[in-house]
């Protein structure tokens, strides 16, 4: 399902493809994050002008609602939110583990309130596996504790084993989910935990080895650790996984943040910051970021990005994406987010083209 | 300017033409409202895509945000907003007259305050034509009073007469600044007040028709009066004013409205009901209205109007949208402006086709 086409040889960078039930995804890729089967103020018909192959669905989100069993009689997540392209379900671990308050953990699963009616559920690894194949995700992902920061040693440690533990119970389910319904190509990622602790990375990988996953997950990072132990984390934790699998570093994360997995061999990445940020202002340029409340720019009749290819830029000038901000305008944070998918899924396109010519080493600096 | 191509037999109803310096408008017309210089949650591409020939855009807005000068300095409201289109711009009257705690009016103008900031302005008719010039408005509206309801036949009166000496006001200034600056084919309307009172309103005709506006609107309705009594006043008024120039009544209104007002001899209207209703969840289909909010929705995969051409319909289903809008996505107002307004330019067209054919009596009933 994955083909390795090439690796750069001054550094760990991989070009790749993922082949999924709907349609072929060009690695190193960036998957927008469309939380409740949709992609925040961003038209489905603007994605696929961006020729973006694949986007991010949160379990959790989706779960409460509209439901799964909603979403499955509907006819799957596709033909639900009428995308053509490859969805990547979370396994709603993360959402389930940030609400502190409302959950509680144990062996067999969390129990948790919904953020939105108190309603209680449980997550389990066999549920997370039966809802995620309910949704019609083409890549799901394991059940996970996503460790929070900071975290004693020995918490990071009993945290990673129990991930273990429940990666292999969805291992099992999605495999006998896979024997009774036939193998239609859909694939399960398992996620690599253990804080910023190299050995306990290690570990967590050798557990996850032997499952036979489709791809690894780099899990539990910018969790609010220092950059650098990150950076740590992530050089140190991917040359250890299959070289024959996708690697995912989840929820990560600036463009500087993505060169520099994409240099220490990752080939996925998903984080809601280019969204975010269009929402709140802040704004991606290859000049670097651009806060569009400022009031330099309201009598700035050029584009935000004269480089950029993306409509917004060719169409509109700072002042009027200004403008459109400051009177709260519903059209801001579509054409802010255009703008910045733009941004982001154009840096993978140069990212893969630099790694295609052998010359991303040059590139990165 | 406006081209009379037919009138129907059996109604009053008219097929024209309103050349404007920025393309040609098929009459009868629906304009969509573009309060702050965007027509709100409606992407620019999708109102080409619909074929709008004209919208509007709030001089009260836009005199207080981003302000006429600065959009002059830009190079007016049709570069700064990217509408290739004719733009037509309210007068400000309805909105300073609104505020009823923040103005003060005399024979001058009014003075009010900034619903933004406090910052205190004056609106005279002259300054009034100075800020549409500025804007680069297609069609100006004089400056006038919209008599509230309810009024007294006195105040009514009062209002319609001061009303009426702003209008020559008005056209003093635009016949100055166009005797100064050259005619470029922009447009003056004038504005028939007088409450419900026929006899008023007669004499705000008779007064508006020397002034030899190039266009007359019929103002003050639709703020509460009874429907019966605005469509007699309607029905009495469209017949008096000039035949060879646009009649326009001004923020009506539903579809039913607008149907009986063409039938009544009127050739443009505007009204923020498809796109605010939008945004409400309230959504127009030719089965009647739908609260897409309704629970009997959340499981209906067809499309919420299987006869409408817009791409929201042949793309989502009612199920889709409901979760869009239980879920606060930006997109829900999107996709829901983008029907809302499809229908009502359908709406439109079919009158336009309705009228060329001869059969509009026919299609009234």
């Amino acid at each position: 399902m994955f083909e390795l086409l090439c690796k750069d040889a001054a550094t760990g960078a991989r070009r790749g493809r993922l082949h999924t039930p709907h349609g072929t995804v060009e690695t190193p890729v960036f998957m927008p994050v469309g939380t409740a089967g949709a992609v925040k103020a961003m038209p489905m018909g603007a994605l696929e002008a961006l020729d973006a192959e694949i986007i991010l669905g949160n379990t959790y989100h989706l779960y409460l609602r509209p439901g799964h069993e909603r979403i499955r009689a509907l006819g799957g997540l596709h033909k639900f939110n009428s995308w053509r392209g490859a969805i990547l379900t979370d396994s709603g671990g993360y959402q389930v583990f940030s609400h502190r308050d409302l959950r509680a953990i144990s062996e067999e699963g969390v129990r948790f309130a919904s953020h939105l009616d108190g309603s209680r559920s449980l997550f389990t690894p066999e549920n997370v596996v039966d809802i995620q194949r309910a949704l019609g995700a083409d890549v799901a992902m394991v059940f996970d504790e996503c460790t929070p920061w900071p975290a004693s040693r020995a918490d990071a440690e009993s945290s990673m084993e129990r991930s273990m533990r429940w990666a292999k119970r969805c291992a099992d389910r999605w495999g006998r989910a896979k024997a009774e319904e036939g193998d239609d190509g859909r694939m399960l990622f398992g996620i690599v935990q253990g804080g910023v602790h190299p050995d306990l990375r290690r570990r967590s990988v050798e557990a996850l080895l032997p499952l036979g996953f489709d791809g690894v997950a780099i899990g539990g990072l910018s969790v609010g650790e220092p950059k650098e132990l990150m950076y740590e984390t992530v050089e140190a934790t991917a040359p250890q996984l299959p070289g024959d699998r996708p690697r995912y570093l989840m929820g990560v994360g600036t463009p500087e943040d993505i060169v520099r997995a994409v240099a220490a061999g990752v080939d996925m990445f998903d984080c809601v910051l280019p969204t975010r940020n269009a929402r709140n202002g802040h704004l991606f340029t290859g000049a670097g970021r651009v806060s569009i409340k400022n009031a330099a720019h309201a009598g700035d009749g050029g584009p935000l990005d004269a480089d950029c290819p993306c409509p917004v830029c060719r169409r509109y000038s700072r002042a009027y994406l200004r403008h459109l901000f400051m009177s709260g305008e519903h059209l801001y944070a579509v054409y802010a987010t255009v703008h910045n998918l733009t941004f982001y899924l154009d840096l993978m396109r140069k990212i893969r083209q630099a790694i295609e010519l052998g010359k991303f080493g040059d590139w990165l600096r």
